[in-house]
């Protein structure tokens, strides 16, 4: 009797893993026919949005040529099919931007497109929080090692320490880099300068790995490089801290509009923060002039022959590179914000006639 | 007239205008409908293959209990039910591996799953080819250098083209490692062991850049460490290309039976590569002999105060580290082929009687 129930047993399990098997084979249709599908549905999408996204273009630059008060009536359409098309549920079937070689030799050829727009503001907002994490051991890491050096090391900072740091940074860039390069394929308007920026600064934090830390004697004028840089990143904790900020708020200024009335993100994108805005800038422009300052002090410590490592040279050519470069887009995003401005206003005031 | 041909113009654009606007309505409500469906399908099909997961789990544990030869022909149908959930178009709804934190670190949020079993192949062998190309310049770069060590340098390697060669090895460590973690969270089964062997590489290579090179006089004595990896990173690129060869021949043998027949994926995944294992096994086994030997090297050339930088005992210490791990890798990943092909054996032989 123990022998019979055993069998049942055996054939119990019997059935049930041919059970499973067939159970298994289903999935593997079923999911494979769920795949296609989507894939034949989302091809159709992709053409649609595609021949309305040219359609749009074409539309466009028939305008001038109309009477300049209708001209106005229907480019305010036109914004507002744009706006549906490329910030509402169809943007993920327009054509990907590629993805750029900085990702490709990184990542491979995976897609790091989210496809749908709440991930990618999750992924925005993650980018943020990060940022806000990094500033604050931006401004903490360089200004200890200043502390320390006139305290504790008697004006002469040890290399190790300094390297960390270095280390820290080429580490903290590339990140940086690689988060705003995969924000860019999710349709972030970033402007390539930023990108390029810190693609520059990575290189720094590479070349001043290399750049020798001298000892005693003469420390403090052997180390005037290497203090002029710390100098420089406790600055550029400040201005990260304060761009966040104000990225931050605009952001979930973005994301508020956007549940009200998704097609009407672009209209509020300036409202509220315009006021920080004219505080930030005048604190990025000290920054970038500060930068551009350093720059110059290592080229001239550099020529000097004080310190004449080719580093020095190095770096202080970078430095006023990204502060000719920082200054530049920060201007032009101001006459964008302000030529947007002004076109609203006029806007506003037709319609309120 | 031509008044009115202007406000025939006027009219038909503005009713384009107000067709690509209704259009983009539809466009952007068709897309959420699809993500909507999709997303609940998607859903389901998640729970059944999780059930699915679990059954087989249980099953699996039950096998002992039974009569060993019926044991041996439910085992079989077990494993046909597994690779048709995890090699199938079903395993992108089996729960994803987490990311990790380095992936994390460096992406963010970012998913890195591909949805479609094709891309997970077409990633993989990117991944192999982009190991081709680097471990010719693995093999190029530190030869070169050794080379015009002694040709034109005299035996004193300048500072410069060193580091040049230390950032490139940062560079590509760091782009392996995130490659790997890509590739692990899309299912593949790489030992964790060879992803932390390129961490150690990666931080080994940040190392060596802070590690400085010292010129005349008396330099072979100063620079015997740097020529002693130099010599590693050599052998390291001749390992590089034999494994490479091997696990793109592996590849196409799983691609070309996956074609014919999904499940049977893992029952051919030996096949036809055998042979060159017994190649492989030993050269790397010398490889790791070297490697330990330059490490310990290192080791005592810190130890008898030649150098005494602390950059040369930490790459010392870690070059023995990642050759015993290799080694104990090595020999366990023999060990698992040779259990799974006397088990095949068995099995095989059973079937002809």
């Amino acid at each position: 009797m123990g022998m019979g129930v055993e069998e049942d047993n055996s054939n119990s399990i019997e059935e049930e893993i041919g059970k499973a098997l067939e159970e298994a084979k289903e999935l593997h249709e079923a999911a494979g026919s769920l795949m296609n599908n989507s894939a034949n549905e989302e091809q159709s999408l992709r053409h649609r949005a595609q021949s309305l996204d040219s359609s749009l273009r074409r539309l466009r630059s028939l305008l001038p040529h109309l009477d300049p008060k209708l001209a106005d009536k229907l480019e305010e359409d036109l914004h507002r099919a744009r706006c549906l098309l490329t910030d509402g549920d169809a943007a993920s079937f327009l054509p990907a931007k590629p993805h750029g070689r900085f990702l490709r030799m990184f990542l491979g050829p995976i897609n790091v497109r989210a496809s749908r727009k709440d991930i990618q503001l999750k992924v925005k907002e993650e980018y943020n929080s990060y940022r806000d994490r990094t500033a604050l051991l931006f401004l903490l890491f360089p200004s200890t090692l200043l502390i320390l050096r006139s305290w504790i090391w008697d004006g002469c900072l040890p290399a190790f320490p300094v390297q960390l740091y270095q280390a820290w940074l080429l580490l903290l860039y590339t990140g940086l880099a690689l988060r705003e390069n995969i924000l860019r394929a999710n349709g972030s308007d970033i402007r390539p300068w930023w990108i390029y920026h810190h693609y520059c600064a990575t290189v720094m934090a590479l070349v001043s790995l290399t750049w020798e830390i001298k000892g005693q004697p003469n420390c403090s004028k052997k180390q005037r490089g290497v203090q002029l840089f710390l100098q420089w990143a406790m600055m550029q904790g400040v201005a990260m801290l304060l761009q966040n900020r104000y990225q931050r708020q605009r952001l979930y200024t973005r994301i508020a509009l956007g549940k009200a009335k998704r097609m009407d993100v672009v209209w509020g994108e300036t409202a509220g923060v315009d006021g920080q805005l004219w505080v930030l800038c005048p604190i990025l422009f000290v920054l970038q002039g500060f930068e551009a300052y350093v720059g110059l002090l290592l080229l001239r410590t550099a020529l000097d022959g004080v310190v004449s490592e080719w580093q020095v040279i190095f770096c202080g050519f970078l430095l006023v590179l990204m502060a000719v470069g920082n200054f530049v887009n920060t201007v032009q995003t101001l006459m964008v914000k302000s030529r947007f401005k002004a076109k609203m206003k006029r806007s506003r005031s037709r319609h309120e006639f």
